[in-house]
Parts: structure tokens; sequence; C-alpha cells
């Protein structure tokens, strides 16, 4: 299956390089055509001028871009060259709605658009052990798993066109609220004098714990916060989550709530750093209130 | 070592059960006398009509009472009683002020007041499988550890007074902001007419999971919300944190967005529900929201 990589990212670099490594890699593109151009070079593979050619010449086209104008953009680009019968497999975290578009508009020229968002980061992609959330036409879905099992090691199949984006807003959504409830409790334990290691090794085994308690705490009991999940990338998928829970007429409180906390983190300069550092703002809060009783 | 138990609802009673099994259990004391003479027939040991009775035959008292002013009332009538070197255990969910004042005011005629509230429910009472964060004088705290061991598994000492109540309240918040959470993913997931149980197997394996995703979410899809952490338990709880923070001049977000639904639910005749009844209203608000996009 000759497969086609467009985007090459911190995220889609390494998952082409995956599929370069299980020889299912024929060509790449990118926007900015050096890096395209380099990772040719390093793979000795095709870089592409003209994402046309690249579609023209593929199966399978992966994309994995920033946001929706670009997904949009880059289909635009490939239209042309896109063959009856192939796939597009969409990697970026873009709207359900703009998935189910493109889903539509490929379908007219018989070409699958599977939306299949990933997680698990950088090291997740370097690695080819990220989380696919995969929404579209199952058949194309089952032709395009050879792909997917190269650059991720638990592929889920959702459902029509949009469910996998649907499922990583979900997910999304999950984060927002943690993140806020393990910043708020350990802002508050730092206040009552608690030895913070202690209260996460003797909570993190109990049914108030979670992945972001467990890994994500001790960050905030050093007051550091090394890139993890960045709250700039956050930011950008919440607002997708708005905007889609908006198109049917509902407000997400806790998703609006954290899309506060985060443009002030942006503002601050905080933004490169993980989400943890909400962790920041409540534990001023606490810094900021009355003395009241000491332990 | 001779052990009283004072407070035999449906947590304290098992638990009393646990130290009698391990013949600890010297004699119960309970405001309504029936349950206390029932227990004691069943067991075969003494019930009191005075509490003070009951603390001047034992060198432990164990009391699991529902709040503050239970608490505070329930050692005002031991006080006569209590015997120098003794320990009053507190495995009561009260604030960490109460913690501090009765330990100060035993402290006064040399006994030991350990706050010892636990966490694991029902179950783990009669399991004898709680968590119990200890706070209070560490000498006292490694004299009781042999009846603490009785009753929970995972038995934590956090530091002086009040340090156990604080990191069961730094717990509660944490549930209370992961609730929230996975209602709102949930109420969104189905909004977007995602497969519920797919959705749960997939992200449950993710950053974005926790505890209460993977073992309350079940409940949300089905609808059904048996009762394992009552609205009106975690209510009460969260009035405490609450108080906690307010004494120190901060609002605590998370925690106040919660004690309003609560409110709410309860007003609904949903407070012997678990928490995840939460869910009820959040997916109201898309049941309410307009018609939107179909996927």
């Amino acid at each position: 299956m000759r497969t086609g990589f467009v985007g090459l990212g911190a995220m889609g670099a390494p998952m082409a390089r995956n599929l370069h490594r299980a020889g299912l890699l024929s060509g790449v593109w990118n926007r900015t055509a050096a890096k395209a151009n380099e990772l040719a070079r390093e793979l000795g593979c095709k870089a592409y001028e003209d994402p046309a050619k690249l579609a023209a010449d593929c199966d399978i086209v992966v994309v994995c871009v920033s946001a929706d104008q670009d997904l949009r953009d880059v289909v635009a680009f490939m239209r042309a060259g896109l063959r009856p019968g192939s796939i597009v497999i969409d990697c970026s975290t873009v709207g359900a709605a703009t998935a189910r578009a493109l889903h539509a508009e490929l379908a007219s020229i018989d070409v699958a658009f599977l939306d299949c968002p990933v997680s698990g980061g950088v090291e997740g992609a370097r690695q080819g052990t990220l989380a696919i959330m995969a929404g579209g036409d199952e058949p194309a879905f089952r032709r395009a798993l050879p792909v997917l099992e190269k650059m991720g090691r638990k592929i889920a199949y959702l459902g029509p066109s949009g469910a996998g984006q649907a499922t990583k807003a979900t997910n999304q959504i999950m984060c927002a609220g943690i993140i806020q409830a393990v910043a708020e409790a350990m802002a508050f334990a730092k206040a009552e004098g608690l030895p913070l290691e202690r209260v996460i090794d003797t909570l993190g085994q109990g049914a108030g714990s979670s992945w972001y308690f467990v890994n994500r705490a001790p960050f905030m009991a050093r007051m550091d916060f090394p890139a993890g999940f960045r709250v700039r990338l956050h930011e950008k998928d919440l607002r997708i989550c708005h905007e889609m829970a908006a198109a049917r007429g509902v407000r997400l409180p806790v998703v609006e709530s954290t899309l506060e906390e985060y443009a002030a983190l942006i503002r601050e300069g905080h933004g490169d750093e993980d989400i943890s550092t909400i962790y920041r703002h409540k534990s001023a809060l606490f810094a900021a209130g009355g003395p009241g009783p000491k332990s």
C-alpha cells in the first residue's frame, strides 16, 4: 500500500518515520518545503512539490496538520490528484463537523476520509504507541488498519465520520476537568501545610485518583511544569469542544472555565508549559488569601 | 489494648465488628441505645449507657459519627472518663479545625486525639480494607496502629493534628472535579451519538482516565445511579472543604460549582444516589439544547 504523508511537524515527522520503517512510506509533502526535503533525504523517499502529485501516486495519504483550515487547505490542494478508491487518513485534531464535511466532499469522488485523531503526544508518535480514535466508513477503516497499526498501539473504531474527533474531544473535556480538580486539590493541600509527596502517594491509590494526579501532581509539588501537554495545544482542542457543543446550543462549564484560565496563562507567558501549570493560578489564590489558621 | 467504639452507623458498626474479630473490642456506645444493645448482644461485648464509663474502661476509643457537632458532643460526654495516656481515634470526616481544637483540649488532660478519616465506603468498612488518613502526634499514632490495622489496609500518617482531615478534604475536592469532568464529557459523547461503552473502553486506558471514569461512566451510560458514594455525603464533605478554604479567605471554584449542582440534585430527590447522578444535569443540558448537527 503506497502511503504518502502530509504535515511533518512534531507529531507528523516521527509518525512518517514509523511508516518508513515498515516499508510503507512512498513520499512526503509539507507546507514548508525544507522540512519535507530534509526528511526525504534522511529516509530516502520522495519529497513532492505538489500535494496533488503525491496524492496521485498513493493508495493512502496520512495528514497531520494543526487546525481545521490547514486540513481543508491540504485536502483542496490534493483533490485533483486523489485517486478513486484511495483513502485520506486525517490524524489532526479538528472539529467533527470539518471531518464530516470533508468525508462528504471526498465521497463524491469515491475517496474515503477517515478522521483518526491521536493521543499520546510526541513520545507516543516516536515510539509508535499512539492511541488512535477512528471515525468514518468501516470498510475503509479496515483497509487502513495496516497503516494505522504502524503509527499506534491502541486503535479503536468509534463509528461514522466525525466519531473519532468526537471521542478525542470527549477525552480533552475530561483532561480539562481533571487538571482543574488536581490543581485545586493540590493548592488546598499545600495551604494546609500537608507533606505533598506523601499526600500524592496516599491518595494516588484511591478512588479520587487519576492519571493526571499520579503523573502531574508531583510537578505541582515542585512548581515545575516541563512541556508535556502544552497549554496552547489543549486550549486549541478545548475551543473545538466548545464550538461543537455551541453548535448544539449547549455550554460546557468545565471547558469554559478552563479556557479562561488558559487564556490568562498564555497571556502570562506559560502557554508552552504543561497544562499542570494551571496550578500557578490555584496556588496563587491561596497565597493571596487571608492568613487563616495554621496547622 | 482495651478498645471501645462510639458511633455504630453504616460505617461504625462494621468497623467495630472487625475490632471484635481481632479480639480488641471491649465495649460500645451509640446515641440511639438500641443499636448499641443489638450489636453488643450479637458480639457478646458490653453496651454502655454512659460514654464516660466506656472511656474509663478503655485504652483507646474509636469514634465514628456524622458531623463536627456530633463529634464535639461525644468527646464532651466522654471527657470525665477519659484516662490519662489513652487515645481517641476519630474516624469521622470533620473539619481540620475541629480536629485541632479537640486535640488541644484533650492534650490538656494527657489524652491523645488522632484525626483518622477513612475512605473506601461501607464495603471497605466491612472488609477491613479502608484507607485511613491519620493526623496527630506520631507516638500516639504508632501506639494506635494495631487498632487502625484491624479496620483498614492502607494506613498513612500525614502529620500533626488536622493533617488527616486535610488530606481527606484534598481527596474530596478531586472527586468533585473528576465527577464533573466525567459527567460533562459523557453528556457530550452521548449528544455526539458515540457508542458510549466503546468510548469508555477506549479512553479508559488513556491519560484522561480516572477511577471515576472507568467505574462510574458505565452508570451514566445506563442512566442508573445505585448508591455508591451518596450525593448527600459528598455534599457534607465538600461543605467542610469550602469552610476550610473560606477560613483562609479563598474560594474553591470546582467545589462551589459542585455544591450548587448537589443542592439541586438533593432538592430533586436524588440525594441518596451515587454522585455520578450529576450526569442527569449535564445530559439534560444537551437534551434542552438546539437540535444542532447530527452525525
